[in-house]
């Protein structure tokens, strides 16, 4: 599996996530501006990859002699609803105040980031039975983390204890995070894959055909998680079908301060849904409603999957 | 509104429906098996345009001087979830049977589609709300009939009938029938209209912003409904979030025969998922399973309009 990113030579290098599976090319940050520019424009994203990426930010701005406090106003502007982006400045900030470099700090966040997922992989491992089916949606893989990913590290677990496990993923419109990415990561790996359109989730849970779904998680709050456009109606379906739902996230996702639905919901531009491949799938003057996440409420959601064990929802 | 579909100089035009709403072009058929083909390739689609479809592929095969029984076992064999095929062919069968020409019977059947439509239409007015938004899935609309429509033609009622109303309708992948054809639908009648992409659907329900969910049906049986894939996650939604939650369909989709989990579920071409816009999405090797239809079953359904007035799942 090729690395989500890394840090060389006082720069940040991230694999360009809007070109995959297609090309593997890697976007090279140079300074802080250009780290924020590449949050806000997804060449990286998933919400652990977006934290360590931010905490490089910070390793970048220091590295350019820029007031990390300012900084680190600017970084938190990048995107505003994966906690993790918050909580990784905050982090940063706290370690340098205590006499620590960014630049260390970032990658200690790193390694930090795989032995979590790892952890998170143990755990999920022991909610999943031989020959499971297991549905996931959008991409909290290794690319949404630093590495081993967390829905799809349980199911990289899962794997690797050769419980001849099979995955169903959901394209994820708009930006086909499931198509492009969850896929692209389960073929590396060998793992028996499948493809739907996000429509279908429904109908293969109603014909018993998934057996666990694990997904990921932008922010866990009181209330419920926010993740990516689609989980809810993914949950619901679920909830009918008796099929368990299983969240898998970091510690540093959960938002112990907010009400869930308090939590803004970005709202992107509208031609990641009226252009595909670079073509218009409709009149391009189309008025759009492109929110990013939703909420996938708490009585929902069977457990959450941590490297602290598997927790109750908020 | 251009015409979905018309009969001229003993050849049957249908509007090609994979190209729109960028091209407007009708496709010839001269002969019953290009009629098929348009059925099959979903150059023409939507339950009722199928059953007109049908009924003219028939009387392009009396033109033709063919045996009707025998163009009438190949027709049936176009495509297997909507009941109006069959229902087609067997009352252009019945109809010659009893002395009438297919070439007629066809052509009165188009215009009692539409005047099944507008009746469809005056039932479903009576239950939206001035200043409701109308979220739909896919295309039930003018396109997928001989004309207006049936769940668009209860939007276009309510339109007709001053209620301010908005609509909502989701993108339908794969084959994006909803900003394809419903949006451009809206458009051309100066409705207010919305594109989100299907994940969006329970999203916009949990905030409150949907008040009825109007779609169409290819079969109507015992247990429940078949429609496009996708359907059963919206009704999953409404059913959540007490969104009242209708079917618009003629008496023809209905079967009072089969229970609806014994209707064979059309598995449709893997590149309908893989390619949008001509270029692959993911690996063109990936696995894929596509189902044309799910299943909303009775429970999750408020009433199905028709023109016989609003009836109860089966």
């Amino acid at each position: 599996m090729e690395r989500t990113l890394y840090w060389e030579d006082d720069k940040l290098y991230l694999i360009d996530q809007r070109i995959l599976p297609h090309k593997i090319e890697y976007y090279e940050c140079t300074n802080y501006h250009e780290a924020i520019e590449a949050i806000k424009t997804m060449v990286v994203r998933g919400a652990p990859a977006i934290g360590v990426s931010a905490a490089y930010a910070m390793a970048l701005a220091e590295v350019e002699g820029v007031h990390l406090n300012a900084a680190a106003d600017e970084i938190k502007q990048a995107r505003p609803t994966a906690v993790n982006l918050f909580w990784a400045v905050d982090k940063v900030l706290e370690a340098v105040k205590n006499g620590e470099t960014a630049v260390n700090t970032a990658i200690e966040m790193e390694k930090e980031d795989i032995s979590i997922n790892k952890r998170i992989g143990e755990y999920g491992n022991e909610v999943i039975d031989k020959n499971d089916t297991i549905l996931t949606h959008c991409n909290a893989g290794a690319l949404a983390c630093a590495g081993y990913g967390t829905a799809l590290g349980v199911i990289r677990a899962a794997h690797e204890a050769h419980k001849n496990i099979r995955v169903i993923c959901d394209e994820t419109r708009p930006v086909l995070q499931g198509a492009r990415l969850s896929v692209f990561e389960m073929q590396q790996e060998n793992i028996p894959v499948k493809l739907i359109v996000d429509g279908a989730a429904g109908h293969m849970m109603q014909k018993g055909l998934v057996d666990k779904v694990v997904i990921g998680a932008d922010r866990v709050a009181k209330g419920g998680v926010a993740n990516k456009i689609g989980s809810l109606m993914v949950a619901l379906a679920a909830k009918r079908y008796d099929v368990p739902f299983y969240v898998a996230a970091p510690i540093s996702t959960f938002d112990y301060e907010n009400d869930i639905f308090d939590v803004t919901i970005e709202q992107r531009n509208k031609d990641e849904v009226l252009k595909i491949n670079d073509k218009y799938i409709t009149k391009k003057e189309t008025e759009v409603e492109n929110p990013a996440f939703d909420i996938v409420e708490s009585d929902l959601i069977t457990g959450i999957i941590t490297e602290e064990g598997i927790k109750k929802a908020l």
